[in-house]
């Protein structure tokens, strides 16, 4: 089976067999394709799309090609949650002690952050005491007992996907659907949970700028998920606007905690109501009503807070902390943003508020930058709202005073204030079971 | 300018900038593109196409990346021909001298043959001591004096076309019209002449298996040349079966000395007619039927062969050889290779039959093979042609025994012997000015 046979029947728009999406693969991690084979097939791809068949072949050849995360000790009840990206997303740090709460097995390897969008495990990282690093086994331990641990990745997981990724980012062939789909999807079944929640994110901080495009994303990754033997769902979910109102790794577990004890019911606790729900109902095998009322109810007895502080204790963490910590906390400036005009906020570009987070110190520009995990931005006016001139808009908290001046005008800027309040939009767009 | 932007507009359906085109070529060739970019780049193209102004800036950027023959001194009296490839192949041999005996300008670099397709430089090699090879200025001079010099390729010709062409080769992104295109015209432009000739093959034997793709070829290439200042015309005729009679070196000068003296009056003559009559119009600026009755009366007049003799003898070769060559000298085997059956030739793998001439010592297989001069095929009958059991349809010349057998069974291989007459079909499908 040749390579070049291979790219050329996806390019006349064949359809690729298993056992050649398989030599694909494995020549490509073994390094027998060079790169200029693979962009090729790649682009290729891109022109001519992959069916499922084709997309499920291609994500179980790259989950396979490294470790397989073997989790088949918790039976049906392993549940995982992926989002797509996104500015302020903290919905795992929420949902995953809410599932817990009500006896499924969240056992989350994550990524850390880079860009934009802060990582799952620097957010965990930034509570005192917490380690986001564990050996196998005594994550597996933890997610018994607890029924939640989140640690970095480690190991060799999909190998294909990494250096596939690579190679798309540098070659315009990034945003093909099925090349996305066997990316996400290759390493969330690899980390080997049963059931699996997709929150696709739509709009100007996301990869998917409008939810046409995520929905046809979210319709191919639940069908893959499927054909791979996993049970599936995908919420749809805005992100022309933060998700929560704190941007940067102090501030996001904070209000995540807020959210967890029913103190804050924003956009964030309907997402994460939601998300909890959909997980709910895959791992207990439960109708939409039952999963969400169960979901409220842990919330509002406080179990699914103090599952949240076992999981911190579990991992080292202070959950005492959890408790008294106070947005502002260790950062020396607190910088409020103010309108420049009266009017209403028509649009936020999250992309660019989350640029400025990264300015006060809360992101990475480069892999080896360290985070001020005290630093970011508190949002007080999202899209919709009126504003007067002069009304603070935000606070940005940071230690790095050069850093204010420049983030405060990349704030501004994300925004669009407009003289008439735009249309109301939905928050969830859509659900795809 | 990002390679990765260029890149993501022609995927994206855009149409590149000289100044883009440019930036792909440069950074190509001098290594700062890397191949895996370049081979997305070549499948974004096969996708999307290119306009005629963005194949003339590629075709003239290559053209660009090395030496560029100056023929300047010979005014607008230059005249090159191109054969897209074939079997049995020895135009250049007959239109070259019947072109310079009319005042043409003949400055012919040539390359070497590799696989089923003889080179010229190759056949004239074959004429004894013929050189190939020649510096600069006394190529040159030979132009001025004689009116035509065919030497191989020598210097740093089209580096870029080189490069490129090894990576389509490999990436599935040959046959793209633009990228075909803009490989032929580079080399052409590059070799200098005013006027181009092409002669797009159609066939079995040829890149372009039916007449309309090679009307879409010729098309674009004409279109190429005239958007680069060159004067154009192109000839599409059929390659689905061998032109002439001869495959093999020796065999095809001595074919070819036959024609140009007036004594062979099959296919061959007149597709080299047909040509002689293009460049003629082209170099002479003449209508059609004045330039063709030039052509007539220089093969008639012995014009013509004296300008091959005169074109040998300045390039060191015995001229008097031309004369007294005889097909089969220098093959100790001559062997008969007899039909079958009773029928009708419907069809000749041109291909194959030129495989079966490598497999007798005919051609190379690798770059570092001795080629036989003597070995080939002399084919007796063609498409069309009645033929009867036991009948000789070809015979094939060889000093390797053991290549008799493989070379007569794939020669039988390539012949379809019908019961019934096929449709008998256009040698020259069409011409494009």
């Amino acid at each position: 089976m040749r390579i070049y046979d291979i790219i050329l029947k996806k390019r006349n728009g064949g359809t690729l067999t298993k056992d050649e999406i398989a030599a694909f693969i494995d020549g490509y991690v073994d390094g027998t394709i060079p790169d200029y084979q693979a962009s090729a097939l790649c682009m290729a791809i891109f022109f001519r799309g992959m069916t499922d068949e084709e997309t499920a072949a291609l994500t179980d050849c790259m989950a396979r090609s490294g470790d397989m995360i073997d989790l088949s000790r918790f039976g049906d009840l392993t549940v995982d949650k992926h989002s797509t990206g996104g500015v302020g997303d903290k919905t795992t740090l929420i949902v995953a002690p809410i599932v817990a709460s009500l006896g499924g097995k969240v056992a989350k390897m994550s990524g850390r952050g880079l860009g934009h969008t802060g990582g799952t495990v620097d957010k965990l990282a930034s509570i005192p005491g917490m380690r986001v690093t564990m050996a196998r086994e005594a994550f597996l331990r933890q997610v018994e007992e607890i029924g939640v641990a989140v640690i970095g990745q480690s190991g060799n997981l999909t190998p294909a996907d990494k250096k596939l990724y690579a190679l798309r980012d540098v070659t315009a062939t990034v945003d093909s659907i099925p090349l996305i789909t066997s990316s996400v999807m290759s390493k969330k079944i690899a980390a080997g949970s049963k059931s699996i929640v997709l929150d696709v994110k739509a709009g100007s901080g996301a990869f998917m700028k409008t939810a046409d495009d995520a929905r046809i994303l979210a319709r191919n990754m639940v069908a893959i998920g499927k054909a791979c033997g996993r049970k599936m769902s995908a919420l749809i979910t805005d992100m022309n606007r933060p998700l929560g109102t704190a941007v940067g790794n102090t501030l996001e577990v904070i209000e995540a905690v807020k959210v967890l004890r029913g103190a804050s019911k924003g956009d964030l606790y309907d997402v994460c109501v939601a998300l909890a729900t959909e997980m709910t109902m895959l791992f207990a095998d439960l109708p939409h009503e039952k999963a969400e009322a169960r979901v409220v109810s842990a919330i509002e007895s406080g179990d699914a807070f103090r599952k949240m502080q076992a999981w911190v204790t579990a991992q080292g963490g202070d959950a005492a902390w959890l408790e008294t910590a106070k947005y502002g906390d260790g950062a020396a400036l607190a910088v409020p943003v103010v309108s420049p005009a009266d009017g209403y906020i028509t649009c936020m570009d999250t992309e660019e508020i989350g640029t400025a987070a990264v300015i006060l110190g809360a992101g990475r520009s480069k892999k080896e930058d360290e985070i001020d995990d005290s630093a970011g931005i508190l949002v007080c006016k999202k899209t919709g709202d009126a504003v007067k001139k002069g009304e603070i808009l935000a606070t940005l908290y940071t230690n790095d005073a050069a850093a204010v001046a420049p983030a405060e005008k990349r704030y501004l800027d994300a925004l669009t204030v407009g003289s008439a309040a735009p249309e109301a939009t939905d928050l969830i767009f859509d659900i795809i079971r």
